[in-house]
C-alpha cells in the first residue's frame, strides 16, 4: 500500500518544540514534507504574502522526509508546498503543535489554524494540534497518542470537502487526560488593553495585551473540554455564512 | 437624539480613494473616527500585531470627526480606536470600501473583512463594504446610496451577537445596479501558482498569483450575485463550528 504523504507546518515557526514534536510524531504514518516558517508567525491570521516575494530554504532531505523553511505565513507554506514542492496536493495537511490554545474564538486569530483552514479550502484533509501551554519548554509528551489516534482517524475516515479540525490538548498537569470531546467553539472573548508607553523620543506606543474570558456556560464547548482536562475537537467549516440570519436580512428596506 | 459613533477602517490604507469615498459617504450619518493603516494591509487576514509596538498619528481633527493611521493591521485599528482613543465602543463599525471583492472565501484572507468580524466578536454592528474593481482609479460613484441604505438599516435594526455584513458591490460597467440580494458564501476557490524567477545572485524566489475558480451553480450566492449586477449582503458569523459534523466524529474510534 502506497503510504499517505503528509505536509506538516505551523505557526511557532520550523525550529519550535511543538512542530518539532508533531512531525516526529507524524513520521511513522507516512512520507512527510515540513514547510514551516522560518520565523514565528503567531497571530499572523490568515494573511498571505503578496508584497514581498517568497524564498524556500531546504533544510533536510531524507527517504521520505523533506523538510524546508520559508519565509511567509502558514497559509504561504501550504501553498508552496503543494504548488513547488510537490506540483500536487498531499493526503493530509497537520499544523501545530501550537504553543497556546487556539480554542474558542482564537481560531480566528491563528496561523496555525488558518494553515488548516488553507487545507479544507483546497479539500484536503487537515488537523490543527495547539497545547494549552504557552511555554517554549511545554510537555508534550502526552500528545503523541492523540495525535496518532485523531490523525489514523482522519486518514481512514476523510473529511467532508470545506471542513477540518481544531483539536487543543490540556497541558500537562500531573492528572491524566479524561478523554477526547468532540465540541462546538466556545462564545468567549479577550479582554483586551494596551499597554501604552513612551519611547526615549517622547512619543506614544502601544502593546497589545488581553486576558481570555469564557462566558460560555455550556459544558459541550472546547474552552470547557480544555479546562477540564479533555482533548477537544471541534469540526470548523470554511462557510463562514450565517445562514439562519438570510431571511430576516431580507426584510430591510434595501436601496441600490 | 444623539448622534451615532462611527468607526471606520479598511485594509488598503488611510490614502486609498476607497476608505476616502466610504468615509464622505458615511458622515453625514454620525459621529466619525477614522483608524487606518498608514500602508496597504491587503491580504492580511485576521492578523494582529505582537511583535513590534504599535503607533497611533492624529491626521485631522474637526467637529464630530477624527482621523488616525496607524501601523497595524485593520484589527488592530479596530483595537486601538476602541481601547486608546474611545475608550468605549463605537455604535457601528464600517471598512472598505475596499478595492477588489471580498465575495465567497475571499472574506478569510481580507483585512477589510477582519476588522469586520473582530466588530461581531466584541458584539459591535459591523459591515465591510468592497467593490468588485481592484483599480486604485476605481469610480466608487455607484457605491453611495447603497452604502447608506446598508447603514442606516443596521443603525437602526441592529445585528444579532457575532453577525456582521459582508457586502460586495459590482464595478461600475454602465449598466444600473439590477437591486440588493441576500446571499449565502458561494463555494469557489483560487486556482493559484506561483511565478518562479531567480534574482541576480541565481537565487529562487516566487510569486503567488491565481485566478479566482467558481464551481458554485446556485443563484443564491455572492458570486453570482455581483456577477450579474446584484449587490451581494452576507451575513457573516464568527462561530466556525460545523454543527452538523459533531455526530458523526463522535462515532470514530479515538483514544487519549
Amino acid at each position: 500500500m502506497k503510504k499517505p504523504l503528509i505536509l506538516i507546518t505551523n505557526d511557532d515557526g520550523v525550529h519550535a518544540p511543538g512542530i518539532r514534536f508533531l512531525i516526529e510524531t507524524i513520521r511513522p504514518l507516512g512520507d512527510v514534507l515540513v514547510v514551516a516558517p522560518d520565523k514565528p508567525q503567531s497571530a499572523m491570521g490568515h494573511a498571505v504574502t503578496i508584497q514581498v516575494p517568497l524564498r524556500l530554504h531546504m533544510l533536510d532531505e531524507q527517504p521520505g522526509y523533506r523538510e524546508y523553511s520559508c519565509n511567509g505565513t502558514p497559509a504561504d507554506c501550504i501553498k508552496l508546498g503543494e504548488k513547488v514542492i510537490l506540483r500536487g496536493k498531499p493526503d493530509m495537511i497537520v499544523s501545530g503543535i501550537n504553543h497556546g490554545s487556539n480554542a474558542s474564538i482564537n481560531v480566528l486569530y491563528s496561523g496555525t489554524m488558518a494553515a488548516v483552514i488553507e487545507g479544507a479550502m483546497e479539500n484536503i484533509p487537515a488537523i490543527g494540534f495547539s497545547l494549552n501551554d504557552y511555554s517554549h519548554a511545554a510537555d508534550f509528551s502526552h500528545c503523541a497518542k492523540i495525535i496518532t489516534s485523531v490523525a489514523a482517524n482522519v486518514l481512514k475516515n476523510g473529511l467532508p470537502d470545506g471542513i477540518c479540525l481544531n483539536v487543543n490538548i490540556p497541558s500537562r498537569n500531573g492528572s491524566p487526560i479524561k478523554g477526547i470531546k468532540v465540541t462546538r467553539q466556545a462564545k468567549a472573548f479577550w479582554d483586551e488593553n494596551f499597554d501604552e508607553r513612551k519611547d526615549p523620543h517622547k512619543r506614544d506606543y502601544y502593546w497589545l495585551r488581553g486576558d481570555f474570558v469564557n462566558l460560555d456556560k455550556g459544558e459541550d464547548n472546547d474552552h470547557w473540554a480544555i479546562s477540564n482536562n479533555y482533548v477537544s475537537i471541534v469540526p470548523i467549516q470554511i462557510d463562514l455564512t450565517a445562514h439562519h440570519m438570510i431571511d430576516s436580512i431580507k426584510k430591510w428596506e434595501l436601496e441600490a
